[in-house]
């Protein structure tokens, strides 16, 4: 399974003394593009070559507050992937205790000159990389 | 109904040229604040007298990006008041076309020397408050 | 004088129970696009026909802190304009107090095609707005 | 020399395609505990028995702007240390080419119960700490 650390950094708290909880989707896409690269499909290139992969929707459940220093891991684990959709599912833990702080899931279309495609049918390769994760990512 | 007006600066923009995606939960919650404002329950004071109101969940759906400028009116809405429970619902709309552009939802308790506290039977002059907004909310 | 007006934001803050300082150059930021737009020069705009205003140098002096809830009134002024070089300073101050909060100067250039531009030469209308206001600022 | 590591996130660009310039400012904040961290100073404990770091000033000089998944090292030396102030100098460059990104500079105090404190008189083990790693930090 693929992980991502990371450690919580002080302009990242709130005055209640925790993380505000809109950082954390900034977790959540740090270790989506972190994901992508150890499949070998850097963000950075498809947007260089015209895809864009925005967020359609996005949900957490605050579970345990992370504070400043402490250091999380986030797992991530695809979902569902039909193609034309990407469904992530993420755990962000404690590094330490292994605590569940915060659960979350987005999904994801491709966008290519502001319409939604196919990656199935205009990127094979990529198509490819994902259907094959899916099935090897619980083995 | 009570509702959030809010110009989207330039630094919530990300490279994709839109407003980031996690930026609408700092708006929601810049409304949240401004809700409770106008029901006469000062986040401010609450925070001062000790009761905190941290988000338990949220998630939202991204229907249309919003562009660095552009004005938008958040309507909010009590989804749920149970005492100890508040569900509250957004919809993020473009002040000239009235578009939809996000849709969301988020929950929350209330917290007290870190306790979760019942607000009907601890600060029932605040439950009275929630109790009759839902009740008018939608005449 | 040109003055923009700014609440502070919950999410804004940092686990000091103070505005984060890093925040306070966002808030120079809006404020900068809220004068160009009162001088006539919508930054959107600029954005549009391919001129864009980075920022070459920043700085601040942090006086006093600014507290979530609290509204400050910033004021921004030419200290100097070349046709090449915009240069601004700022005065944050409390709205209830007028007192100091952050001190600031930030320097700007006009870059088209990834060159910089002289507005002098390429575009006298936008250089015409800053002379004459820079003649009756202080006035 | 204590150096810090650091990739660009996405969530950190604007719709210029490049680092919004506010955000360096972050990335100084976390060196600057990283760098505390090292010399055995933890920010952390620091501020658990109750003092405090804030910045007094803060400046940027933007030579080349840092793009998302870049890797930049931020170098970090103290200019100044009295026992009372701290000043702090920086460089950010490129990891790959070494080019200098931003350089930037930041004045502190140390803060007990609301008041300035000496470090020098209060703390003298943190003292010692920052006087011996100004005189070797250049060797």
């Amino acid at each position: 399974m693929i992980t991502y650390e990371r450690k919580a950094f002080y302009h990242e708290t709130d005055q209640m003394g925790v993380i505000h909880h809109s950082n954390y989707f900034r977790w959540l896409e740090e270790a989506r593009v972190y994901f992508l690269d150890k499949l070998g499909l850097s963000y950075k290139h498809m947007e260089e070559i015209g895809i864009i992969s925005p967020v359609v929707s996005i949900a957490a459940e605050y579970k345990k507050p992370v504070k400043f220093d402490d250091v999380v891991i986030i797992y991530i684990r695809i979902a569902k992937y039909t193609g034309i959709k990407l469904e992530l599912e993420y755990e962000i833990r404690d590094r330490s205790t292994n605590d569940l702080m915060v659960k979350a899931e987005s999904k994801h279309c491709f966008i290519k000159n502001n319409s939604v495609i196919s990656l199935k049918r205009e990127y094979p390769s990529f198509d490819k990389i994902f259907h094959e994760y899916v099935i090897n990512q619980d083995k």
